[in-house]
């Protein structure tokens, strides 16, 4: 019979997870880690709910455990940090397998071993519905810290790589019948199973900018809110993987692109040079999607004239962006 | 009728809880936060369950909050830490009420205030279940890091103040009939309810030792075996609030301060001189109530001869600390 968390109680199921954490770490009140001179704090935290963020029908826990991790290793990200390590509380009902909670730390320290960082500490108790509480904390040269709020009229809009290819993924996992030879069908579920935050960025100058965990589209208007500026984009522009692209309609993947979330790219606004040179750097995927603008609008245009303009007011959701 | 949670959403109740924050904060992916120069971080995590940890029964919110934030202070205390600031994490039910969230909030920073210390970022989502995860952050010089594991034969051992009296407030909370007339009842009651974290101790010298959450046994017990030593404690050193003392038998009182955790002292292990000292400065409470030996027992013996010795052997558990 499988062991579940109830049979080897609080203690028993913290000394099996400590096996996932650096052991110079465990057994104090609290970890210590050392600190970098002239650098800032960056601190952020998630709450992921069973049945609410993540669910045993499209995340076994190996992914779960890693999809945590990079959401909150995406907002360090999106500061402009490196990371110093995660704390993990976990609440557990008596019920679940032990290798469950094995696998999901797994998935985590897989996760954050690409990033070259570490669970340093954490809490595991008694709760009716799993619940997975991560904070990240890293740190950050104050004078590159990324901003939702520096934007300004005339930056280039950069995405670092790829919309779409995550709700792409989570739709092939909820259809496992749909396209069983579609090429690039394993490549599209893994980015929604294991996303990469994209630490790698580290832009070498001040921009503006935060990472698309919510749609593209939410990002452009959560920065072009805090900036007070709009933006103009092309939508012939915005980089969608050309295995979504062979697979679903332009409209298909282009809704997806802009609303679909969870892809973990940073939407960076600078100067045109060093935008061009980022892009360059970056590679495939990344690319110059638009223009910040002095208007109060968003307007998503067509270079090539197939679709009609829109435009979406500030002070209205993201969720009309379609439709006005 | 009263505003629930699922009324005013989750983004509306984001913006009612980040009333809490210092608006510097707000509005980005993550918190930035300054760090002194030479200083380590001290990072620590607590998740908390209603119906495990907390009950309106005996905790309205505003204490919850207070004791969830005290408990993550506690901690940085017990690493010789300054608090730099805590995230907080929320499940919540939708029917919970928006005035309960505000309430459990105002507790939190009271506490916090109370430290010069505030909320810096967190995390509301949807949850079966209303769960609490706390992550607390500070800073130490590193030559001055209190651990569990640097007890040394010889060292005297020293409570910051009294014992048992959370364990007796929380009596009275689940009894609300027994002794309404008791001298000291509300402070009993508040002990529990608003317990302090020892963020004033912080000792000028390297010292061992950790806080006493779990109970005086349990931070004798987790020091010895963390520095492979063991202690002898004197009964009847072992500071007990004269409103306690004045209520129950003796045994009571001292079964209450071993084992009934939360008091949030500090137990700390270090050179008699250096002790003596310290004990002078905390006043109220504090005392030198043992010695760090070579033996791998913990003995309690009473020098009243009232009480026979006892033992425990440190591969026992601290439950066994009674019987034996």
């Amino acid at each position: 019979m499988e062991l579940r968390v109830q049979d080897v109680g609080e203690q028993g199921l913290l000394k099996r997870v400590q096996a996932f954490c650096p052991s110079a770490i465990v057994g104090d009140d609290a970890a210590v880690l050392p600190t970098e001179p002239g650098k800032s704090l960056v601190v952020t935290s998630d709450v992921l709910v069973d049945g609410v963020h993540f669910s045993d029908r499209t995340t076994p826990p190996e992914s779960a455990g890693w999809r945590a991790a990079a959401a909150n290793l995406s907002d360090l990200a999106a500061m402009g940090a490196s990371p110093s390590g995660i704390t993990v509380g976990l609440g557990l009902p008596g019920e679940v397998s032990v290798s469950w909670v094995e696998r999901l730390y797994q998935g985590m320290t897989s996760c954050l071993q690409r990033y070259d960082t570490a669970i340093v500490g954490g809490d595991i108790c008694r709760s009716p519905v799993i619940t997975v509480s991560i904070t990240a904390f890293g740190q950050v040269d104050p004078t590159r810290v990324i901003r939702r709020s520096m934007a300004q009229p005339g930056d280039a809009i950069v995405v670092t790589g790829y919309h779409g290819s995550s709700r792409a993924g989570l739709e092939l996992l909820l259809n496992p019948d749909v396209e069983p030879e579609l090429e690039g069908r394993d490549l599209l579920i893994r980015t929604h199973q294991y996303p990469h935050a994209r630490l790698d960025v580290l832009p070498p100058f001040p921009c503006a900018g935060m990472d698309s965990s919510d749609g593209f589209a939410d990002a452009v208007l959560q920065i072009c809110r805090a900036s007070r500026v709009g933006a103009r984009l092309d939508r012939q522009r915005i980089s969608i993987h050309p295995a979504l692209r062979n697979w679903v309609s332009p409209e298909q993947a282009m809704q997806w692109a802009l609303y679909g979330g969870e892809d973990f790219e940073l939407v960076l606004c600078l100067p045109e040079d060093l935008a061009q040179e980022l892009v360059e750097r970056l590679g495939e995927g990344s690319a110059i999607v638009g223009t910040i603008t002095s208007a109060q609008t968003i307007q998503l245009i067509d270079s090539t004239g197939t679709h009609p303009d829109e435009s979406l007011t500030l002070n209205r959701g993201f969720q009309h962006f379609q439709g006005s």
